[in-house]
This record gives C-alpha cells, structure tokens and sequence, in this order.
C-alpha cells in the first residue's frame, strides 16, 4: 500500500464522518442495552445468514467473477470464495458466540477508601472499533459478531474483491440488528472502497476509539502510519523452538513437526529450530530428518549444516546454508532456519533479538531450564514441551479470537471478548470532598 | 510544537539509536532481577538525592539563571526550581514507591485445558518506555522511580528549560543503579535537546515499546503525530458536576465548590455545571453564590443568566453569557460554564457530546439515578455525591501515578504500577500438539 494518502474529498469525508457519528451514537446505546438483546441480534444474523444464503451468494458470485476477470491467485479466489457449507460454517460460530458470557458490566475489583468513597472497576465496551481488513468476507460477520457482544459498535471496512459479499453480508446484520430492536448503526460497512473514505476514517479520533487491521503487515503498517486513534497490531510471527541439552528426542521431533507443517502458512507456525549444542548430534539430525520427510526445507548455520550433510533422508535440494535473512523471516511456508547455540542463555538472547515476540518453546525435562526460558523470553506465549501451535484463541478457551496481538499495551497474545473492552470506574460517595 | 520534523542528523540517529539498544538489553535484565535489586537502587537513588543535594541545585541554578534571562513566567520558573527542602520531600516520595508491592510476576490467571497444557497470565513489564516532558524537573525522578520499580526501562527527553537539572539527577539515578547491581541503562536521559534527537526517538518502535508523553496538550499530539509506538494520553479534563432533580442542597454546594476551586489547573477540577430545570430556581442561585464568594466567573446559558441575573453575592463582572467555545473548554482557572437542562438523559448526552471522558459526578439523592448516570456517562470516573477532584491515583489507593489516561485502550484513568505492565502466557505441556 502506498503511504501517501490521496487529498480529501469534501463528499467522501461527510459521507464518513456522518456514519462515525451514528455509530458513536449507537455505541452509547450497546454500552448500557444489557446481555439479551445483543444476543437476540446475533440469534437473528445466525438464522438470516442461512436462509440469505441466495442473496449472498449472489453477491458473492459477483467478486468471484471479477476476482477472476483480474486473474486472482486460486489461492486467493478460494479465500473469497462463499459456499452454503461455508456460510452454514459461519451461522454455527456465530450461535457460539452468543453462547459466550458477556464481558460488559463484569466488576474487576472493589474497593473502600478510609475516607468512605467505594470504588468499582467495571469492564465497559471500548466503544467505535474500525476493522480495516483485506479479500476474506468471513472477517465482516467474524469482527462484527464479536464487536457486537462485547458492545462495541463496529465499522467495517473492506477489501474491494469482497465489495458485493460484504454488502450482502452487512444487509443481513443490519436485519439482525432491527429484529432486536438495537440501532442499525451498530455495524455499518463503509459503502465505498474508495481509499479517501478510509483515509477520512483514519482521522476521526474524536469519534473511533480503537483500530483493528486485519491483514498483512504492510495493511497494518498503513494504518498505523495514517493515524492517531490507537491500533491493535498482529505483526509477524517469528516462532522458535528450542531443544534444550535436556530435550527427549520423542517430543523434541513430534513438537518440531507439529510446530512448522500442521499449518505453515499461519502465524504461530515455527520459522526457526534453535538446538543446543549438546544434544544436537543426537537430535538434529532425527528432528531434521522427520521435517524433511514432510518436504520441509533447512536452511542452516554452518554448525548445522556440516552436522545433516549427506545423512539420508535429507534430499540435497532439502538443505542449505542459512543466509542472515533467514533468521529474521517469516516463511510462511515448508522452510524453516535451523541454528545452534552453545547455552540456554544464548538462546534466550538469540530468540529475544531475531524472533517477532509471538511465541517460542522450549522442549527440554529440565524443569529449571523451562522456568528460566519462560521468564526470560520475551514473547506474548512461551511454553514447555507444547507446539507453537497453541497460541490461538480457541485452544486457550477464549471461545472467540479477534486476533493475535504482538502488542505489548492493551492486550498481548490471543485476544477474545474481554480484550475487547475496556473499563471505568464508578465512585460512589456521601459527600465527599478533597482537602 | 511544529509538527514537521525537522531533516535526520545521522550522528544523533546513532547517539539516540544506541542508548535505546542498551535500554532494551538493560529491560531484559531488569524483567527477570527480581524485586530486591530494584527495591535496593530505590533506597540508594533516596539517600543520594539528599547527599547530592548541592550538585543538584547547582544544575537547578543554571536552569532557572537562564530561564530568568530568557524572561519565562514566575509560574513557570517556580516549577523549574528545586530548594532543599523539594529534594528531600522527592526523596520521601522515591522511599514510598519502594515500599509499594511489585506488580511484576503477579499471576493473573491460572487454568488447565482439557488437552492438558496449563496456562498462567503472569504480569510482565513493558519493555522499554520513553516519556518524553517539559520543564518540572521532578518528573525525572517521579517517572524514572515508577518504570523501575515497575521493571521497565526509561528514556528520559526533559525539557531544554530543565536540561542542567535533568543531567544531575540522572547522574544520582545512575549511581542508585551501579550501587544495587542494575545496568546504568535502565534509566537514560537523552544527553541533548535537540529536536532531531526527539524524532529520532520517536521512530524506534523496534526498540521501544511505549511512550508516555507528560505535558500540555501540543506535546501529546506532536508525540501522537510523529510516532507508530503506542501512547499512553492524558489529555485534558473537561470535567461536569451535575446537580439532579432531587440533589441536596448542602452536597451540591460542598462539591460543586470542591470540584471547582480546590486546585482548578488541574485536569480533575471541574469545568461545567450543570443542573437540572427542576432543582434549578431552589439550588443554582445557592451554588452559584458559593462559586462567586470564591471570586469564580459564571458563564450561562440564557436559562441560567435569568435565574442569577442581579442576584445579592454575584457582582457583575461574574456573570455574563456563554459563548458556545465555553462548552468545551478547560479553563483551568476560576471559570465555570452553566446550563440547565431538562432531564438526567439531557444531561448524560450533554457530558457525552460536550466532555472529555474525564471525570464527571451527579449529585443526586435518588440512587436510581445514579445508576443510570454511572452507566451510561462515557468517562473514566463517573462518580456520586463526591468531587470530581478524587480521580487520581493516590486517592484511589495506588500509592503512585504516572497519570491519568483519557484513552480507552491499555489503561483508563488514575494509571499506577500495574498500569506500567504488560502480561503473557506460561505454557505448560507435556508433549501436546495440534491436531
């Protein structure tokens, strides 16, 4: 994305502000609307999302049509790509969202001053959450499902290859909505894809509180470069695994797979194998070669390398040697930057300079090992003997992810409902004044 | 402040690029020492501000010569001063944050999944935190003193008015550090004021994970404006006392005179009244006159003029009408803006359309609508029967504060120790991976 943005357009900008201002509006109202009526809403989006299914579809059919007149990727049209199976899939998660507590109103703390004043802290909505996202039209009904019960009001902005969809899918939220007697302009989509109207967005901290970009890095760099509201970022992830002196071979190896090819292209996937020095003739080459054997490829340091030369298992063209950038990327792919240390503590330091603060693990049944490695790290999970792949919203319990922040303010790690919100305190008195 | 920053000075990129290098190395050392290392330099940065009395006050001496030459206000230059008696009241305030529980480590929440793994939310510094303030040097030690005993890093940028004053008082906070075993680098001040150093500074979002900007208005925004790394706000309080239909007489005068003129610079002090039509005629001319016997200048909605129009108590020169500006500024003086409205609902969308998210409080005897106002007014403290004057962080119990946020991300009002951290996840396994 270019970084200049494009000069206003006094309609686009009216056009924007004005839909800040209802949604702001409506805020205030999901703030104090209590639990029922959020979830009536989101009954209603989940039974109208099936029986829309043609109209949305339709919609659909149009980007997907487009997408392929522009000559998309395959990989990219079938991210855009609605079916009924896919649309009943998002009903589903819909439903178990409104199955999930509501955040808002929980008391986080109480308490009494010696001079009588009581103190509440109430978790509250945030307030207007702007989702800037890219091609996927599941994030319309994801961001603002989850916006909705946690009582923020959401606007959403989205990619122009899911224009027609997000349409269709922002007409049946709005539906839902009316049904549940909640104001409309708790969800609206930007009607344009113009990139002045998103530039206007960017602008209006008096009205938006909170931004959320979802997509890649350079989506999220655009906004945070373009803008004073706060962002909630999900950069990179640049995952380890260490085996530690201590690791057993048999996790060592299940871990290590696990971690790089049970999904590659997401970002709590492993991009870099770190082992200590001790262990590594006994354990590289095994763990080296159970990667290869699921057509991983290795780039390695030069103590690696000579240690996997020719051991079969290991095509040639599977193994090579590691350039600096490979221990600063994110892959995304079947390769991963192997490396070895001569100490835990190097580990530590290697991962705390080239890793992405994401998640990292240690294997090791070195209890003091782990402990150490777990403090020390610095990274939103860092586990012992457990895949990189549990960095994620659903396996933590949250029932709901919104994303996976590399922040260290406001949230760190997966983010569900209640990272969603925010807090204020109530004071209640008789009279008190300040001396 | 300008908000164009001027060209990059490569020697001050290199100065400002390294020390912050070294306050990330010193950040990691300083997450994992522990509480008696930073409870120790605490102790030790105490005695030396007392020992080092004359070297301090020798800077002091420079700073306030020059401020004097360059003709800055007595407001401004008693600010500047230190006196003996100010450093040892600061060194009283440095022995309190050491005696305040560590807020690092606390374990926030603790469970097992059914896979197994168990998860613990631990507290965790920042990181690296950067504050960049103007001319009250005790914001030196008040913030150097807080990010340590909270385990993060500081990168002090004072004011040019303060440099002298600055220099030797981070000298008594690196000897605090060298005497308790802590890298010198966990607090640094910025050895110059050139601007290009501050932008610099401003850039490293690699390095540096917050910034805490401390000061009026165009230094947040500029701070906002100029950088990617998250910022912790205060921006001011346009803070509303509310007298209801059924508020006593006696509390509305006591708090509303409390809120008003007990210190009015301050962000908590209360810049609008208003009071509902029904308790108008019996409770404004009472409140008005308390207001007036304290030289405070009344700015009124027609409404509000008629009722104290040639009243006995208010001369003349008190009273005249609003200008609509008058609804939405911070006078941070003896000045109050009045308006009568008809019903609590009228008041809660007055103080959300026209306030800061602040502060605001009902006076009221009828706790139904208490409720409903601590509900729905949008402010980090909403209060009842009590002055707007107790959001602070020493009046909540904090036993410090670093400021008051008026943002809705991370933190929300009086901002303590716990404010200053981060958190992350300890995952325990046993060999789990994702299916």
């Amino acid at each position: 994305m270019s970084s200049s943005p494009p000069s206003e357009d006094p309609a686009l900008v009216r056009l924007v502000t004005s839909l800040a201002e209802s949604a702001r509006a409506a805020a205030l109202t999901l703030a104090t609307c209590g639990t029922a009526p959020k979830n009536r809403a989101l009954a209603a989006i989940a039974r109208l999302l099936t029986e829309s299914t043609a109209e949305i579809l339709a919609g659909n059919a149009t980007d997907v049509a487009a997408a392929r007149e522009r000559g998309l990727a395959a990989a990219q049209i079938d991210r855009l790509t609605l079916t009924a199976p896919r649309l009943e899939a998002l009903a589903r998660s819909v439903e178990q969202v409104a199955a999930l507590p509501d955040p808002v109103g929980e008391e986080l703390a109480v308490w009494t001053r010696p001079n009588g004043l009581r103190l509440r802290k109430v978790r509250v909505p945030i307030g207007v959450i702007g989702i800037i996202y890219e091609s996927r039209p599941n994030v319309t009904i994801d961001c603002a499902v989850l916006c909705l019960k946690s009582g923020n009001a959401a606007i959403l902005r989205g990619g122009s290859e899911s224009f027609h969809t997000n349409r269709a899918l922002a007409g049946v939220i709005a539906r839902g909505l009316a049904e549940a007697g909640l104001p409309a302009e708790a969800v609206q989509l930007i009607p344009t894809t113009d990139r002045a109207a998103l530039n206007t967005l960017l602008k209006l901290d008096h009205l938006v509180q909170c931004l959320i970009p979802r997509g890649g890095e350079s989506l999220i760099r655009f906004v945070v470069e373009n803008s004073r509201i706060p962002v909630i970022k999900h950069y990179n992830g640049i995952c380890s695994v260490y085996l530690d002196a201590q690791a057993d071979a048999g996790l060592a190896e299940s871990i290590t797979v696990n971690a790089k090819v049970s999904r590659p292209g997401v970002c709590n996937a492993a991009e870099q194998l770190i082992v200590h020095a001790d262990a590594a003739p006994a354990l590289l080459p095994r763990v080296a070669g159970a990667l290869a054997a699921k057509g991983v490829e290795l780039c390695c340091d030069p103590r690696a390398l000579a240690l996997l030369a020719a051991k079969p298992g290991i095509r040639a063209e599977q193994l090579r040697a590691a350039t600096p950038a490979d221990f600063h990327t994110e892959f995304l792919g079947l390769v991963i930057a192997v490396r070895i240390v001569d100490s835990l503590e190097e580990a530590i330091a290697t991962i705390n300079r080239d890793g992405s603060g994401h998640t990292d693990v240690i294997v090791t049944s070195d209890e003091a090992a782990a402990r150490r490695f777990q403090a020390a790290v610095d990274s939103s999970v860092v586990g012992w003997n457990a895949s990189t792949r549990f960095n994620d919203g659903f396996e933590f319990g949250f029932g709901a992810e919104i994303g996976i922040s590399t922040d260290r303010l406001h949230a760190r790690g997966p983010m569900g409902l209640p990272e969603l919100c925010s807090y204020k305190y109530l004071m209640d008195g008789a009279g008190q004044v300040r001396g």
